[in-house]
């Protein structure tokens, strides 16, 4: 079972990983030559720290940041953490391995989507957690949504995460690329959100703290290669042209990402129906939707 | 049981009264002298007919038509009637009234949302249908989403709803507003949708003639109620002038619209997940929404 040493060592974790990855969008932003007119300045994150209710009156419920960038390159950029514990609501425990006999859980993760304001550049979302009930486990994964899409990106996408996988287990890319395709998919539309990613949830490889250790440096180097591939895509494409039909057509896409989160994404609709924090759930909208 | 020369009758009447309302709204498109810099010619429908698979290779399963307006005082306005038939999916059966022996059904309606440009003029969605199980029954009803909410407004509306209620049966209108209200509610935003209006469902006076008559003269006084209501509103408002900052507190309160569409509303998961129309159940959707 997860440590309270090993559970400060992930919060550690997941708060050091959204710090450097404000800081590697701030940079871009910095960095951009964007197309438009008149030229924004570059977008800085703003903080906004939330609390969960406490759970009774000696033991509060956890709480997350969440940091968001509306900026020149950047339209919307919701990079969140939180630490959570309590008990899972009766209704929902039966849907959580390990809640059978004892419904508490602890939950730590970091979780961030992106919506660029030039068409060109992918929107992208990433997430990775830990959660403990009377089990532990691991989940996460990355998927990149473009609105046009360069094969040279989708290749070099794919093939940062195959490496990561790769270099862990042999099982891992190929089962996480299906999961990813699998989850990420619309029936009622009949396509996939994106050109899909990694997905992965319940991974625990064993009791151990070495396998404690295995499972939390394969979820370290997912927000590794999110950090080093992502940003390499962004400035592909961060200072092009676009035209306004190439705007709208982006406005539609993101239209089929609202579908997605709001009819079938598990994490949004599990997190509206627990009371969750509304504004840190639904800070995956995108800023600006056509549904013509 | 509903007759084949009822089911003519309510046929007919959907589809005469989805041709009325689009040329009331095709009136007042005309009519409008919008306060947009430059004035867009008036908006006209067009209309899309669609059909849904064979059910067997000789019998069909009906269809519909949508009828679509973007207009200078609709941005959207989506007016559809459909009937159709078949067997409903089994792990639907069991929510439907009436199919536990047989899944065999027969739904007819008329549905409308309408999403003006101007922000001062509210949303309105209106909707009446008749089901033909192993039972058979009426539903429908209309509700206002002002951004703005203007009390005349509200109370006009909540006036002309209960005058048609009242005509009928006493407790219509407390019965048929508390629905909605209860229906039309946000639970996650602990926020309603509008200002309400009336909802019913399962209207069945009794099985004679008479009953059928009776039920589906109150769904045709509802039909009527919106063709005087809705136009007198927006004639309120469709000339008046508005700013950047009204527009744009439309478009967040449209995303609240959405999140209800695809979060809760019955139809439309029910549509979507029975593999109906998706153009035809999205319509609903507005044209630009905003999450900032």
């Amino acid at each position: 079972m997860t440590t309270l040493e090993q559970k400060k060592q992930l919060t550690r974790w997941f708060s050091d990983l959204q710090t450097r990855i404000c800081t590697a969008l701030e940079t871009l932003e910095a960095e951009a030559v964007p197309p438009q007119e008149s030229t924004p300045p570059p977008g800085m994150f703003e903080r906004k720290t939330w609390t969960r209710p406490n759970i009774s009156p000696d033991q509060d419920g956890g709480g997350g940041t969440m940091a968001l960038l509306k900026g020149r390159v950047f339209e919307k950029a919701g990079v969140n953490v939180s630490t959570v514990y309590g008990e899972f609501p009766p209704q929902f425990a039966s849907e959580i391995p390990g809640t059978g006999e004892n419904p508490n859980f602890w939950a730590s993760g970091v979780s961030l989507v992106i919506h660029p304001l030039n068409p060109f550049i992918p929107a992208i979302h990433m997430n990775t957690r830990h959660i403990v009930t009377s089990q532990s486990w691991f989940g996460g994964g990355t998927d990149l949504t473009p609105t046009f899409e360069f094969i040279e990106d989708t290749t070099d996408f794919h093939q940062a995460l195959k490496l990561v996988c790769d270099k862990h287990n042999a099982d891992y890319y190929p089962r996480f690329k299906s999961w990813c395709d699998e989850y990420f998919y619309l029936p009622h539309r009949k396509e996939p959100r994106g050109i899909g990613g990694i997905f992965y949830d319940n991974l625990s490889s064993g009791p151990t703290e070495e396998d404690f250790e295995n499972d939390f440096t394969f979820t370290r180097d997912v927000g590794e290669a999110f950090l080093t591939i992502y940003p390499a895509l962004v400035r592909r494409h961060m200072n092009k042209p676009w035209t306004k039909e190439d705007k709208q057509r982006q406005l539609i896409k993101r239209g089929r990402y609202v579908e997605f989160n709001l009819l079938y994404d598990r994490g949004t609709r599990f997190g509206l129906k627990t009371d969750g924090n509304v504004d840190a759930i639904l800070m995956s909208l995108p800023p600006e939707v056509n549904w013509p």
